[in-house]
């Protein structure tokens, strides 16, 4: 299983990247260390609505589009078989 | 500004609610505490990615749907003007 932390990070990031910018510009426009962003990213910590709301703010995104995004990839994800098809 | 784990709780529970569902039992189903639950529903922590995944499979509704609704809410919220009109 996909965890919902994983998917917000591969968007949060591919968003960023889309943007050309860095990680140390974006998390020093939404005021968050450099490392805990690199994290999030990567789906190793869970971020606080709040600084989720923060990341998307210094990208210059809406919150409502990130999830949009975030479920229309989950649903995807639940689609999938749960075991190998031979 | 509303905080996003406030709508994720605010849409747990509508939907435990429309299933005519009690906190026990659901908390029961997904393995997680009632004032847990209670907490998450009323906003007041965040719930992790693999705690909310548990409570979605408990409440037999998938994230997915869960996150599009929420997508949907935050987006209305988003259009609201900051301040009031007079």
């Amino acid at each position: 299983m996909v965890v919902l932390r994983s998917i917000i990070g591969d968007e949060l990031r591919s968003r960023r990247l889309v943007q050309g910018r860095t990680l140390r510009d974006v998390s020093g426009a939404a005021r968050v260390s450099l490392g805990y962003l690199s994290e999030v990213e990567r789906g190793q910590k869970e971020a606080s609505s709040e600084l989720l709301a923060a990341i998307c703010g210094a990208l210059d995104v809406s919150l409502s589009d990130v999830l949009r995004s975030v479920s229309d990839k989950m649903a995807r994800d639940e689609q999938l078989p749960r075991t190998p098809v031979a």
